[in-house]
Protein backbone atom coordinates (compact mmCIF):
# COMPACT_ATOMS: atom_id res chain seq x y z
CA UNK A 1 0.00 0.00 0.00
CA UNK A 2 1.03 3.15 -0.95
CA UNK A 3 0.70 6.43 1.39
CA UNK A 4 0.38 9.72 -0.39
CA UNK A 5 -0.37 12.76 1.66
CA UNK A 6 -3.51 13.99 0.99
CA UNK A 7 -3.84 15.94 4.04
CA UNK A 8 -1.92 18.77 3.52
CA UNK A 9 -3.67 20.13 0.81
CA UNK A 10 -7.40 19.63 1.91
CA UNK A 11 -7.60 16.26 -0.03
CA UNK A 12 -6.25 16.65 -3.56
CA UNK A 13 -2.06 16.30 -4.96
CA UNK A 14 -0.78 17.71 -8.00
CA UNK A 15 -0.33 15.26 -10.74
CA UNK A 16 2.39 16.09 -13.20
CA UNK A 17 1.92 14.43 -16.06
CA UNK A 18 5.10 14.31 -18.59
CA UNK A 19 6.38 12.86 -22.16
CA UNK A 20 7.68 9.34 -21.29
CA UNK A 21 9.89 9.79 -24.98
CA UNK A 22 10.92 13.34 -24.46
CA UNK A 23 10.40 14.56 -21.08
CA UNK A 24 8.14 17.26 -22.20
CA UNK A 25 5.86 18.70 -19.30
CA UNK A 26 2.25 18.44 -20.78
CA UNK A 27 -0.32 19.32 -18.11
CA UNK A 28 -0.87 19.34 -14.09
CA UNK A 29 -3.90 18.30 -12.70
CA UNK A 30 -4.72 16.86 -9.11
CA UNK A 31 -5.33 13.45 -8.28
CA UNK A 32 -7.83 12.72 -4.72
CA UNK A 33 -6.83 9.14 -3.76
CA UNK A 34 -9.42 7.17 -5.91
CA UNK A 35 -7.71 9.03 -8.73
CA UNK A 36 -5.06 7.92 -7.50
CA UNK A 37 -5.79 4.51 -7.48
CA UNK A 38 -7.80 4.26 -10.83
CA UNK A 39 -4.52 5.45 -12.53
CA UNK A 40 -2.49 2.67 -10.78
CA UNK A 41 -4.88 -0.39 -11.60
CA UNK A 42 -6.25 0.96 -15.29
CA UNK A 43 -2.63 2.13 -16.24
CA UNK A 44 -4.45 5.26 -18.28
CA UNK A 45 -4.13 9.00 -16.02
CA UNK A 46 -7.13 9.21 -14.06
CA UNK A 47 -7.46 12.58 -12.03
CA UNK A 48 -9.76 14.72 -10.00
CA UNK A 49 -11.74 17.60 -11.79
CA UNK A 50 -12.10 20.40 -9.62
CA UNK A 51 -14.82 22.51 -12.05
CA UNK A 52 -16.72 19.31 -11.96
CA UNK A 53 -15.84 17.62 -8.53
CA UNK A 54 -15.59 14.64 -9.84
CA UNK A 55 -13.10 11.80 -11.46
CA UNK A 56 -11.75 12.71 -14.88
CA UNK A 57 -10.24 9.94 -16.93
CA UNK A 58 -8.60 12.08 -19.11
CA UNK A 59 -8.71 12.02 -22.78
CA UNK A 60 -13.10 9.97 -21.73
CA UNK A 61 -14.05 13.14 -24.71
CA UNK A 62 -11.24 14.03 -26.67
CA UNK A 63 -9.59 10.43 -27.16
CA UNK A 64 -6.68 11.91 -25.84
CA UNK A 65 -6.01 9.44 -22.75
CA UNK A 66 -2.63 9.23 -21.57
CA UNK A 67 -1.03 5.64 -21.09
CA UNK A 68 1.04 5.59 -17.82
CA UNK A 69 4.70 4.06 -18.37
CA UNK A 70 6.12 5.39 -15.02
CA UNK A 71 4.81 6.44 -11.92
CA UNK A 72 6.83 8.24 -9.29
CA UNK A 73 6.67 10.05 -6.30
CA UNK A 74 8.32 13.08 -4.34
CA UNK A 75 10.59 13.07 -1.53
CA UNK A 76 7.40 13.79 1.28
CA UNK A 77 4.60 12.04 -0.94
CA UNK A 78 2.49 14.98 -1.82
CA UNK A 79 3.24 15.21 -5.83
CA UNK A 80 2.92 12.67 -8.31
CA UNK A 81 4.62 12.13 -11.47
CA UNK A 82 3.39 10.26 -14.14
CA UNK A 83 5.55 9.63 -17.14
CA UNK A 84 2.76 8.89 -20.35
CA UNK A 85 2.28 8.20 -23.80
CA UNK A 86 -0.02 10.54 -24.71
CA UNK A 87 -2.11 9.25 -27.44
CA UNK A 88 -3.58 12.07 -29.74
CA UNK A 89 -0.19 13.92 -29.54
CA UNK A 90 -2.17 16.85 -27.95
CA UNK A 91 -2.61 16.98 -23.64
CA UNK A 92 -4.43 20.19 -23.40
CA UNK A 93 -7.99 21.11 -24.30
CA UNK A 94 -7.08 24.00 -26.73
CA UNK A 95 -5.81 21.67 -28.82
CA UNK A 96 -2.03 22.40 -27.63
CA UNK A 97 0.57 19.53 -27.24
CA UNK A 98 1.51 20.74 -23.57
CA UNK A 99 -0.68 22.68 -21.63
CA UNK A 100 2.66 24.70 -20.58
CA UNK A 101 2.79 26.49 -24.41
CA UNK A 102 2.55 30.24 -22.71
CA UNK A 103 6.59 31.36 -22.26
CA UNK A 104 6.83 34.67 -20.07
CA UNK A 105 8.99 37.14 -21.75
CA UNK A 106 10.01 40.56 -21.34
CA UNK A 107 7.37 40.72 -18.94
CA UNK A 108 4.64 39.77 -21.33
CA UNK A 109 3.43 36.56 -22.51
CA UNK A 110 4.11 34.78 -25.73
CA UNK A 111 2.15 31.83 -26.94
CA UNK A 112 4.50 28.81 -28.51
CA UNK A 113 3.37 26.28 -30.97
CA UNK A 114 -0.02 25.75 -32.76
CA UNK A 115 -3.11 23.63 -31.26
CA UNK A 116 -2.85 20.31 -33.30
CA UNK A 117 -6.26 19.94 -33.27
CA UNK A 118 -9.26 22.26 -33.29
CA UNK A 119 -11.22 22.13 -29.20
CA UNK A 120 -14.48 23.12 -31.31
CA UNK A 121 -14.70 19.94 -33.50
CA UNK A 122 -13.42 17.46 -30.77
CA UNK A 123 -15.28 18.64 -27.62
CA UNK A 124 -18.37 19.86 -29.23
CA UNK A 125 -19.80 17.42 -31.99
CA UNK B 1 1.48 42.82 -16.17
CA UNK B 2 1.05 39.11 -16.00
CA UNK B 3 -2.50 37.83 -13.90
CA UNK B 4 -1.93 34.10 -12.23
CA UNK B 5 -5.22 32.74 -11.13
CA UNK B 6 -4.28 32.46 -7.25
CA UNK B 7 -7.58 32.01 -5.75
CA UNK B 8 -8.43 28.62 -7.10
CA UNK B 9 -6.59 27.13 -4.50
CA UNK B 10 -6.66 29.65 -1.47
CA UNK B 11 -3.95 31.66 -2.85
CA UNK B 12 -1.23 29.39 -3.80
CA UNK B 13 0.23 27.85 -7.14
CA UNK B 14 2.10 24.86 -7.95
CA UNK B 15 5.51 25.52 -9.55
CA UNK B 16 7.08 22.95 -11.43
CA UNK B 17 11.31 23.22 -11.70
CA UNK B 18 12.77 21.44 -14.50
CA UNK B 19 16.25 20.63 -15.30
CA UNK B 20 16.91 23.50 -18.65
CA UNK B 21 19.41 21.12 -20.27
CA UNK B 22 17.93 17.65 -19.13
CA UNK B 23 14.15 18.13 -19.49
CA UNK B 24 14.58 16.18 -15.91
CA UNK B 25 11.78 16.89 -13.18
CA UNK B 26 13.52 18.44 -10.21
CA UNK B 27 10.68 19.89 -7.74
CA UNK B 28 7.19 20.98 -6.81
CA UNK B 29 6.62 23.70 -4.78
CA UNK B 30 4.37 26.65 -4.50
CA UNK B 31 4.13 30.50 -5.50
CA UNK B 32 2.15 33.13 -4.27
CA UNK B 33 1.98 36.61 -6.10
CA UNK B 34 5.04 37.87 -3.99
CA UNK B 35 7.36 34.33 -4.74
CA UNK B 36 5.94 34.57 -8.27
CA UNK B 37 7.20 38.84 -8.80
CA UNK B 38 10.55 37.81 -6.53
CA UNK B 39 11.15 34.89 -8.92
CA UNK B 40 10.74 37.43 -12.47
CA UNK B 41 13.18 40.49 -10.71
CA UNK B 42 15.76 38.00 -9.10
CA UNK B 43 15.95 35.31 -11.54
CA UNK B 44 16.23 32.82 -8.75
CA UNK B 45 13.71 30.47 -8.11
CA UNK B 46 11.65 31.83 -5.20
CA UNK B 47 9.08 30.07 -3.95
CA UNK B 48 6.07 29.81 -0.61
CA UNK B 49 7.12 27.38 2.03
CA UNK B 50 3.90 26.00 3.49
CA UNK B 51 5.11 24.74 6.31
CA UNK B 52 7.12 28.01 7.22
CA UNK B 53 4.49 29.98 6.11
CA UNK B 54 7.23 32.62 4.29
CA UNK B 55 8.88 33.32 1.45
CA UNK B 56 11.63 30.95 -0.16
CA UNK B 57 14.46 31.49 -1.77
CA UNK B 58 15.60 27.94 -2.66
CA UNK B 59 18.91 27.28 -1.79
CA UNK B 60 19.11 30.35 0.61
CA UNK B 61 20.24 27.16 2.95
CA UNK B 62 21.99 24.81 1.16
CA UNK B 63 23.16 26.90 -1.60
CA UNK B 64 21.61 25.30 -4.35
CA UNK B 65 19.80 28.22 -5.82
CA UNK B 66 18.08 27.51 -9.34
CA UNK B 67 18.78 30.19 -11.77
CA UNK B 68 15.39 30.63 -14.14
CA UNK B 69 16.43 29.96 -17.54
CA UNK B 70 12.75 30.45 -18.56
CA UNK B 71 9.21 30.49 -17.20
CA UNK B 72 6.19 29.37 -18.53
CA UNK B 73 2.74 29.49 -17.32
CA UNK B 74 -0.21 26.91 -18.31
CA UNK B 75 -3.52 27.12 -20.46
CA UNK B 76 -5.58 28.56 -17.44
CA UNK B 77 -2.74 30.34 -15.66
CA UNK B 78 -3.21 28.45 -12.50
CA UNK B 79 -0.01 26.47 -12.61
CA UNK B 80 4.01 27.62 -13.71
CA UNK B 81 6.69 26.00 -14.95
CA UNK B 82 10.27 27.23 -14.35
CA UNK B 83 13.00 25.63 -16.35
CA UNK B 84 16.34 26.17 -14.37
CA UNK B 85 20.11 25.34 -13.99
CA UNK B 86 20.03 23.49 -10.93
CA UNK B 87 23.34 24.88 -8.85
CA UNK B 88 24.79 22.13 -6.77
CA UNK B 89 22.98 19.25 -8.81
CA UNK B 90 20.97 18.19 -6.23
CA UNK B 91 17.17 20.28 -5.90
CA UNK B 92 16.17 18.15 -3.21
CA UNK B 93 16.93 18.39 0.83
CA UNK B 94 17.27 14.87 0.76
CA UNK B 95 20.29 15.25 -1.06
CA UNK B 96 18.78 13.28 -4.46
CA UNK B 97 19.13 15.29 -7.74
CA UNK B 98 15.40 15.22 -8.11
CA UNK B 99 13.19 15.15 -5.33
CA UNK B 100 11.28 12.24 -7.50
CA UNK B 101 12.94 9.75 -6.88
CA UNK B 102 10.69 6.97 -5.65
CA UNK B 103 9.43 4.57 -8.14
CA UNK B 104 6.30 2.49 -7.87
CA UNK B 105 7.02 -0.58 -9.02
CA UNK B 106 5.15 -3.55 -8.78
CA UNK B 107 2.90 -1.63 -5.82
CA UNK B 108 5.77 -0.97 -4.20
CA UNK B 109 8.08 1.94 -3.79
CA UNK B 110 11.55 1.67 -5.06
CA UNK B 111 14.21 4.32 -4.35
CA UNK B 112 16.03 5.37 -7.66
CA UNK B 113 19.78 7.06 -7.43
CA UNK B 114 21.83 8.10 -4.60
CA UNK B 115 22.14 10.98 -2.61
CA UNK B 116 24.56 13.79 -4.14
CA UNK B 117 25.01 15.25 -0.61
CA UNK B 118 24.51 14.50 3.22
CA UNK B 119 21.75 16.71 4.34
CA UNK B 120 23.07 16.58 7.26
CA UNK B 121 26.27 18.21 6.88
CA UNK B 122 24.40 20.82 4.34
CA UNK B 123 21.77 22.31 6.43
CA UNK B 124 23.16 21.36 10.56
CA UNK B 125 25.98 23.37 10.33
Amino acid sequence: MIELDFKKSGGLIPAIAQDYATGEILMLAYMNQEAFEATLSTGNATYYSRSRQALWVKGETSGNVQQVREIRIDCDNDTVLLKVDQIGGAACHTGHRSCFYKLIENGSIRVIGNPLFDPEEVYNR
